[in-house]
């Protein structure tokens, strides 16, 4: 796509200082999904490196169902949820993770199958923690992940140190 | 798109006894997402009665994004986050509404403004309370619900008489 409109997709990212605690610079990035042009670029951007490589994309439970909804129309691939805990009927798997306080729970169903290419996909990259989790998920039912794919990687939390490689459209 | 696609999107839905309690019928989409050709020929019969009319695709957390995600890049148009308290750093309006057990309460960003065309979507339709919810927080932002489309219409909680006007591809 355009480099500009990347470029513009990125100047709708809203920066908010000191949410959701003080301190804290959120990137907010509800004004660019809003907008139908920045969002397929962002979209086919997120994409472009693993195209024809996986055959389904999963996001995590919330932000990340946005992107991967988007991701599987445009990619033309199949869609996988991954949930947190007591959200899906029949899970076939599920990994603890590490909070800042306390830990947390993710799982999905057996559409995870052994030997299925997974692009997985969430809107920010931080401390990778969540991430990091999913990619064991994955893994813990055989399927294999091909990509991790995020539209802004927070550079200063080093979530790259977690994740492993990570194609972050945005940086910052 | 061709009936058949639909009809094997149909069986790909997934009924669930005695979930999440005991007498209660859980319709599980989660093999149809999966499935790369019914998903899309899912979407495209969400969309379709609603083709050219509309801005903007909302979905309510958590659900719901799977599906305005992907209903967003299939029609071209943006995607509108509508979520649970707490959840959005400038929320512009939340509407609280009634819950089998208690209350809930959802919110939106100016993102929905006056005059903005929307279409509402979720996977299904049950008892509608959420979905009525959404409706009038569209109002309250002056925004104009063109329509609301679900996959699944849970016939017997008659949610259409809380909702109104619903498009829905499967009925069960």
């Amino acid at each position: 796509m355009p480099d500009d409109q990347l470029q513009r997709a990125q100047s709708l990212i809203r920066s908010i200082p000191d949410y959701p605690e003080p301190g804290v610079l959120f990137r907010d990035i509800t004004p660019l999904l809003a907008d139908a042009v920045a969002l397929r670029a962002a979209i086919d951007a997120m994409i472009e490196p693993f195209t024809g490589t996986f055959d389904v994309v999963a996001g995590v439970e919330a932000r990340g169902f946005l992107l991967a909804g988007a991701v599987a129309i445009a990619a033309g691939v199949g869609l996988v949820p991954i949930r947190k805990a007591g959200k899906l009927p029949r899970p076939a798997a599920s990994v603890d993770y590490a909070l800042e306080y306390g830990t947390a729970t993710i799982e999905a169903h057996d559409e995870i199958h052994p030997g299925v290419n997974l692009l997985l996909v969430d809107d920010v990259l931080a401390t990778g923690g969540t991430l990091q989790a999913a990619h064991s998920l994955v893994r813990e039912l055989g399927g294999i992940v091909v990509g991790t794919s995020v539209l802004i990687e927070l550079e200063a939390l080093a979530g790259r140190a977690l994740v492993g490689d990570v194609h972050a459209v945005f940086r910052a």
